[in-house]
C-alpha cells in the first residue's frame, strides 16, 4: 500500500493545505481500485533498488544523481537491469551513478528553450501538469523552487519517478498520480507549467481555465503545446490521428491560443519560443524501443506528418494570472 | 412542490426508463435548493390561469390552442395579464385562445427551414436540448412524434412552458428543467435536436459527444448553430462579447463543424440550411421589450455585429449516429 | 438485467412516488455490483418455468395458484424440478398447480394468529419489512390490500418470490430486494408489518423508528418478534447464539417492548397474541432439508433452547402511528 | 475560517494517518455549513484573550495553567470577563492564572476514581469520545500520553477548549468537533475513553462497536456510564425524561453491560468503580447558573430522580480489545 503521508504532512504545513480536503480520499480510492495490472511488479522492482550514497546531486544542467565510482559494478549492473524493467522511458535523460537513461525525448532541450523566459523559480511553489516521469520537476528544483508538485495519471511514469527519487529522496520534489480534473481550484501556486498536454484535451478552454485555477493572483503560466501557422481564427483539429497519435484534438495557431488565454483573463500573454521538433530531440533509444518521430513523419517530406498535417511545431507561451 | 411523477410514470413504461436512475433525485434536489427567487411567484401566476376548453389544437403550421370564441372577454383579459407576468417571452409565437404571444423570435421560421430536411418524426422519441420555452416541442409533436422531451435549465422558460401546456396538457410533450450535463448517456432517442446552443458551450466537442450519447444507433441529430465562413481550420472565438452576448465561445465554419462531427463518429453529416438571421426573425415586441437583433448589429453595416464580427449566420446540420 | 420499471410505473402513479428519488439508483447499483454468485442460475431456472393458465387463484385461506388439472404431468414434473432448484424453501406453504411446496415454516399459522387483530386491509397500501419469500404478501393481497410491497435483502427469497409470482403476475404484489436501511422515510403506508425481524437488529429502537418512518399518521404497525417473560426492564441479549442462530440481539419482554414503542411515539400499543412456537409450525421438510426447530431445542426439555435460553416465544404487538 | 492544518500535519506523521482520508473534507463542510449561530462571537471572544506566559503548567493533580502573579490585575479581569462569555461551563475545573473556573461538574472526581484502574498512559495515543470541553484530555496528557484526541460535536465545548488551550498550546492535546459516527474505523488508539455518553445513544451496541473500532488489538477501553441494579437481563429504558434529560435511552445493569461488551468481543471486562453521583460533584456554580443535580432529584428522597427512577449511579468498566 502506497503511503503518501509524508506529502500530506508537507501540505498541512504549507499554503496548499486546502488540498487535504480531497487528495487523501482520492488516492485511497486509487490505491484500492485503480491500479494498473503491472503496478505491483513495478513496486517490487523499485523495492529491489539498492541503497546508495550519491557523491553529488546535479540538477542545474542535467539530472544526475551520484557517480559511477559511488557503487560497485555489481550494483551498477543491478540498477541498470531493474531500471530497464520500467521501459519504455520517454522523458529524460537521467544519469544515475553513471548509468545513462537515454530516453526517447531530450526533455532538457525543451527546458533550455523555456528557461531563459520564465520568472526565476527561487522559493516558488510550482506545479507541473502532465509532468511525465518528472524530468522537469528536478530541473525546477535545480532552479531553486521551494516545493515542486508534478501531476500525471500515468502509473508507469509514477513508477519511473519513484525509481529516480529513490536515489535522491528530496521531499520538496513530488509526483502525484492524478489528473488536473482531480484537483480542486487551489489558486496558490506561484508557477504552473504544462508542457505537451493541451492538444490531448478535448476541451482546451476548460483545460486552460483549470491551469488558471491553480495559480495565485499574479502567478505565472508556462504553456508548451503544438501550434500551427495561421491567424486568430485558425485551429487545426486533426482526423483520427496526428503523427500516429489517436488523441490529438485542438492545435491552434499562436494567435488563436494567445486570444484564448486573454479571453479567459490571463494577462501579459507572450510567445517565448517557437520550435520545430527535431529528430535529435525525439527518437528511438535503448530505453524506448518503439516507434518515434522519424516514423511519424512523411518519409519523403519531414515538414509533414505521415497523415499530411504540418510536422510538429511547438510554442512556449507565458502568461500571468 | 413540483410533481414530476406523471413524467416518471411515462419513463417507466417507455425506452427511457434508465433515466429514472438519476432524474428523480436530481429534480428533488433542484426543487429544494436551486429555485429562482421569482419561481414561487411564477407558479402562483400559472395556478391562476383559468381552466378552458380549447375548441381546437393546431400544431402543424403554428402553435395555436383554442379560439377567442372559446372564452369570455374577461377570461381573455385575465389570461393575457397573467401571461404578461412571465415576460420576457423569447421563443414562439404562441396563440392561446386568440391571444397572440408575439415573442422576440419567430421560431417558426427556424422550424420551416429545418423541417424539409429531417426524417419524418412520426412515432419517434425526440429530445430537444436547449429547448427554451418549448415552441419546437409542440411542432415536433405536430409532426407525429410519439414522445417529446425538451431540456433547458432556465426556470423562466420552464414556467412559460407550464403556462402554455396548461391549455393543452398533452402528456407526450414535456420540458425538464435540467442541462445536458445532468443527463446520463441514454442512447435511446430517435431524433435529437439542438438549436442555438453549441456556441454557448465552452467545450463544443464535449457537447457534441453528449448529444451523440442520447441517440440510438442510427438516430438523427439536427444541429443548428452560428457559423462563420471559412475552411476546415477556421473557428472564430469572439472576445468578451459577440452581438452583446457574453457567453459565446466557438463559432466554427461549416467545414470545421462537419469535420468535428465526423471526428466524433457521426455519419452522413450534411448541411441542410444556411441562413443569415433577419431583422424580421429576431426583434423587440410587446412581449419582449429589451434590446434585440437590431441593437446587436453595427448600425451602419448590418453585415457586422456591433463588435465588428460577422453578423449571425446560422447553419442547420444533420447527421446520423 | 432485472427490470423494475413496472414497479416504478406504479410508484409514479401512487402515493409512494417520493421513493423514485432513491430506489432506481439503488437497484441499478445492486444489479451491477451486489448479486449473489448463484443469482444468474436462479434467474435461468425461473425463465425455464412453463407458461400456465391457472384455473383459479386462491389467496384467502391459502396461497394456491391453479390446479393440477390445468397442466400436463410433464409440466408438473418440470415445475416441481425447477422449484426444487430454489431450495431451501423456508416460508410458505405454496400450492402451484397442485404441487405443494411444503416449507419449513407454516407461515399461515402466524397469519391466522395475527389476522383477527389487524385493521381490515381493504384498499390499503401495505409494507412488509423482512417479508422472506413473500408468503404473507399474497395473504395481504387476499385481504383486499390495494398495493403490497415486501422488502427483504435475501436474493434467494427474491428468486423464490419471482418463481411464485410467475404463476400469478399480479402487479399489486411486489418484493423489492433491499433492507429497511435503504428506504427513505416515506410516511405513506397505511399498514406496516414486520414479523420475525426485530431480534435480528443490533439496534431495536432504530429499527422501530424506521418502521414508524414508513407509516402515515394514524397508520398501523403489526410487529411480531421473540419476547421473554419479565417486567418493563427485562431484556435478554443472548450470547453468541440463540437457538443456534448467530445474529440474535435483543429479546425484550412484552412490557419492555410496549414501553419502547410508546417512548418512540406509537399510540394504542397492545398485545394481540402470544405464542410458543410449536414443532408443527417450524420443521424439516422435503423442501428444507437442514436442521429446524427440533434441533434448536434442548432435547430433554423443549421449554429451553439448546443453549439454555427460554424456547421461542413470539408476540404480535399492534400499535398506531 | 478555522485551520486544522497543524492537526493534519500531526496525523500525517503518526499512526492515525488514515484519518486524513475523511477528516479534512468533513471539517471543511462543517466550517462552511454547520456552524452554530453564536460561533463567530465565541471565536471573537477567544481571539481577544491576551497572550500570557504561564509560569507553570500543572496537569497531574489539576488543570492549572500559570499563576495569578504572571499577569496584571487588568489582564486577570479581562480573562475572567471573556471566559464568562463562554458560559455555561460544565466540565472542569480549570485554573487559569489563578482564575478558578468552577464548573458544574467536578470532573476531577471522576478522573480520580478511574485513574487507579487504567493502564499507564505513558507514550500512548488516546481517544476520548464525548470529551466535553476537554478537561480529561489535559489529565491524560498529564499522565504521559503522547497524543491525545478528544471528539465532541458541541461547538460551545469546542470554543471552551480553544480558550483553555490558548494558555497552553500543546500540540499533543486536541479536540476535534465531530461525533463518533463521523470517524472511520481507525483501529489504532492504545486507549479509548468514553465517559458519560453511552446512555445518550439510541443504539448502545452500535456505540460500543464504534469504540472498539478505534482501538488497536489489545488496546484498552475505559467506559463510564449510568447503570442500574440488576441481573444480566436488566435494562432501564426511561420514559421521555430521566433526571430531566430528554435523550436518555439505555441504562443497563453492570452485569448486562458486561455481557454486551463480551458479546461484541471485548476481553477481560471488569468493573473498576461504582459510584452514586454526589451533590458535591454536580452542582450549580457561578460558571453554570442553570439547574443541576439537586433539581433533578426527588426533593424528599435523593435516592430517586424527580421522575421516580433510581438516582444516577455510575460505573467505570474497563475492557480490552
Amino acid at each position: 500500500m502506497l503511503d503518501f503521508s509524508p506529502f500530506y504532512a508537507q501540505l498541512a504545513t504549507n499554503k496548499l493545505h486546502q488540498w487535504l480536503q480531497t487528495l487523501p480520499a482520492q488516492l485511497a480510492t486509487w490505491s484500492k481500485e485503480a491500479l494498473h495490472g503491472d503496478f505491483k511488479q513495478w513496486q517490487k522492482t523499485i523495492s529491489n533498488l539498492p541503497a546508495t550514497t550519491p557523491s553529488a546531486i546535479q540538477l542545474k544542467n542535467a539530472v544526475q544523481f551520484g557517480a559511477a565510482d559511488d557503487i560497485s559494478s555489481g550494483e551498477a549492473q543491478q540498477i541498470r537491469y531493474l531500471l530497464q524493467q520500467l521501459k519504455p522511458w520517454r522523458k529524460g535523460p537521467f544519469n544515475i551513478h553513471g548509468i545513462d537513461i537515454d530516453t526517447e525525448w531530450r526533455s532538457d532541450f525543451k527546458w533550455q528553450r523555456a528557461l531563459p523566459h520564465i520568472t526565476a523559480l527561487t522559493n516558488r511553489t510550482v506545479l507541473d501538469v502532465g509532468c511525465g516521469s518528472g524530468y522537469h520537476l528536478w530541473r525546477m528544483r535545480g532552479e531553486g523552487a521551494e516545493f515542486v508538485v508534478g501531476i500525471d495519471p500515468s502509473q508507469l511514469f509514477y513508477a519511473q519517478f519513484q525509481a529516480i527519487k529513490h536515489f535522491n529522496p528530496d521531499p520538496a520534489v513530488n509526483l502525484i498520480p492524478i489528473g488536473i480534473d482531480d484537483m480542486p481550484a487551489l489558486k496558490q501556486f506561484d508557477t504552473v507549467f504544462s508542457m505537451g498536454v493541451l492538444y490531448h484535451r478535448r476541451s482546451p478552454l476548460d483545460f486552460l481555465q483549470q491551469l488558471k485555477n491553480q495559480l495565485r493572483p499574479g502567478g505565472e503560466l508556462i504553456l508548451e503545446t503544438l501550434v500551427v501557422e495561421g491567424d486568430e481564427n485558425t485551429v487545426l483539429v486533426p482526423g483520427e490521428r496526428y503523427a500516429k497519435m489517436r488523441n490529438v484534438w485542438f492545435i491552434p495557431s499562436v494567435a488563436a491560443l494567445t486570444h484564448w488565454l486573454q479571453r479567459l483573463g490571463f494577462n501579459n500573454v507572450r510567445l517565448a519560443d517557437l520550435n520545430c521538433t527535431g529528430l535529435d530531440e525525439q527518437r528511438q533509444t535503448d530505453w524506448m524501443e518503439n516507434e518515434s518521430l522519424i516514423d511519424f513523419l512523411d518519409a519523403t517530406d519531414h515538414s509533414k506528418t505521415i497523415e499530411g498535417y504540418p510536422a510538429p511545431l511547438r510554442a512556449v507561451i507565458i502568461a500571468n494570472n
